[in-house]
This record gives C-alpha cells, sequence and structure tokens, in this order.
C-alpha cells in the first residue's frame, strides 16, 4: 500500500513507520520535517499535500498539539489551541484527503487516554480526545466508496515517560511499538468507526 | 437554592424550569429571550452575567447550536459554529461561572445521543458531544471548592419528533420531563463528573 504518515517524526510516528514500512510505501509528512511539509491547521495545505501524493491507500495522522496547564489559567485561547491543532487539524485531514484515498482505503486518527480517564492539568486534552472519538464514531457511517476511519487511543508511552510521567502516575504506560500495532490493524484490516485503545 | 438556567426558552429549558421552578429560584437565562440576556459566544458576556446574578447554587446550560447537514458539503467553517457554540459556549460557562458558583455548587451541561449513536448529517453533532462528555470528566477532578459538573445526554425529545424525527429513525424519543429529570439528580442530588443519558 501507498500509505501518508503525517507526524511521521513524532515518537508515535517513528514507531508507526518501523511497524508499516517493512510491507509498505510510506510517504512521510511534518510541520518541519519529512519528505512533505503540511501544516494540520490549514486545510489548503493539506489539500496540496494530498494533491501531490495522487491516489493513496491509506492516511494516518499521528500529529497534533493541544494545550497542558493549570485549571485556574484555563481561557478560551488556550482551548482554542487543541481545537484548531490536534481536533480540527485531524478534521481537516478527513476533509482533504478523502478525495485522494482509495476506495475502501481508511482514516487512522489519533487521540489518547485522557478522553476517559482525565489527569490534571488535561481538560483542554479531555476534551479533544472525546471529540476525535465521537468524529470517528459519526464519519465511519457517512464516508463515501467504503472508505474506512478508526482512531487509535493510547496511553502515557513508555518513550515520554520521562518528560510526561510525572503527570501521569498510576498510569501504565506503553512502548510505542504497542500502540503502532492499533495503526497496523486500522490500516491493514478491514474494521471501521473503532477506537482501539492501548492502555 | 438559586438556580441560572441558560436556555430557558427552549424545550428542554422549559421542562427543566417545570421541574425545578416548584422548589427553586430560578434565573432565566437566554440569548434573545429571558430575564437576562446573555451569548454563550462571549466569554465577557457571560462574567457579566454571573456578575449580575451574584452567588448561585447551580448553574444550568441547555443551550448551543451546531451545524447538520451532508457529509460532502462539510467545511472548517461549519464546524466552527458548532465548537464556538454548544461546545465552547458551555466550556465558556464553567469558567466564568466557578467564581460566582458556591462551594459544592453544580453545573449541569447538555450533550446529545449523537457522541455515541450517530446519525447522517451528524458528525459535527457528534464531535462537539463527544468533546463536551470528555470534558466533564476532566472538570470534576480540577474544579475548586467541592464544586460538582455532570453532563445530561438526551435523546430526540418527543417535542421535537416532528421537525427531526426523519433524521432520527429507529431512535426512541423521550418527553423533555423525562430528561428534564436528569437536571434535577445533578443539581439536587451530589454526584459529579457523570454522564447522566436519557435515551
Amino acid at each position: 500500500m501507498k500509505i501518508v504518515l503525517i507526524g511521521a517524526s513524532g515518537t508515535l510516528g517513528k514507531a508507526i513507520e518501523r511497524e508499516l514500512a517493512p510491507r509498505h510505501e510510506i510517504i512521510s509528512v511534518g510541520r518541519n520535517s519529512g519528505a512533505i511539509r503540511a501544516d494540520l491547521r490549514n486545510l489548503a495545505s493539506l489539500q496540496a499535500l494530498f494533491k501531490s501524493t495522487g491516489s493513496v491507500d491509506a492516511i494516518i495522522c499521528a500529529a497534533g498539539s493541544v494545550h497542558f496547564g493549570p485549571w485556574n489559567e484555563l481561557t478560551p485561547d488556550k482551548f482554542e489551541i487543541g481545537l484548531s491543532d490536534k481536533l480540527m487539524g485531524q478534521v481537516n485531514v478527513v476533509l482533504a484527503g478523502q478525495a485522494t484515498l482509495v476506495d475502501g482505503g481508511s482514516f487512522t486518527l489519533t487521540s489518547g487516554i485522557l478522553s476517559e480517564d482525565p489527569i490534571r492539568y488535561g481538560a483542554s486534552a479531555s476534551l479533544v480526545n472525546g471529540a476525535l472519538e465521537s468524529f470517528v464514531r459519526a464519519a465511519a457511517i457517512e464516508l463515501p466508496r467504503g472508505q474506512r476511519i478508526n482512531i487509535v487511543s493510547p496511553t502515557l508511552l513508555e518513550e515520554s515517560a520521562q518528560a510526561y510521567g510525572p503527570y501521569f502516575r498510576g498510569y501504565r504506560s506503553v512502548p510505542a511499538s504497542e500502540a503502532a500495532l492499533a495503526y497496523s490493524k486500522s490500516v491493514e484490516g478491514a474494521q471501521t468507526g473503532q477506537i482501539y485503545k492501548v492502555w
């Protein structure tokens, strides 16, 4: 398959590439790195990306920023970071990518454990992850031409535990390679509308 | 109790008022009607609202618009309607209201069945409802002074079945009075972080 991987340079993206590259052609996309540059927050940037790739069999997004910070410092502007980047960025990938994706091709997006299991400082991340999971359930029944869509919800990655572990005390972490399996299941399987929890 | 009810003139708002008014003082708020006017999309408008009410025991939001429409006509701008209104509007109610809400007081927000059980035309509504439910789970662990927060997720209301029934074929509808009970449970009970499904 020909697979677009957005966020290829991240911890998760690298693990996804390691999992899929032996069997497939990976087109690596990043905001500031990768074979092709694109900005999730900008629909036109993604439309240009998919024009340049031509027809593809799968589109994976493992990118997107969101604000973390103290509850009493939250403002609409801080929520806006995650709304325009991790949330609408991934919705934009679907809106822009569907014309380019083959019949029966798959989208695989990324949420995270905080949609169900919140931590301090994580209200905006919870909101964004919950939005993405419900969007995927809805998109799965509306996408044209048998296109599929799933989302992977990882817990804390082992590779990120040194940086973020203090915020996730008591949470089991998993290696990024384990989370990468869920992307393989989505891309190489036949399911749609699923939330793959890697907890 | 002194209860702020935002969206008091809607089908759901009227039923909530009928349920709670016999036992409590209700301050009715609407965008274009009610004792006090406020615009959810504008944090300053809500801050002015809560300045005018003074200390309150409960804040209910049963308001918020979202775009419904064909999948192939969705654009970022159409998602933005629900993001700024039903989603961030209700987040704004919490951000603006917490200073005014008494210790142990409650917020009760409104999502809807589409977060879990999608329909055609409903991708933006699903996204917004899922975001709100995960936000409430997160806010429940961060709100100060024992403040509580819950969310009511109603299915199609009987009173709205003539207008929206064709989009919800096969869905059971409930009278708004039944949904109103969930708001009573949130306000007059002691739970927090709950999603009350009225399906």
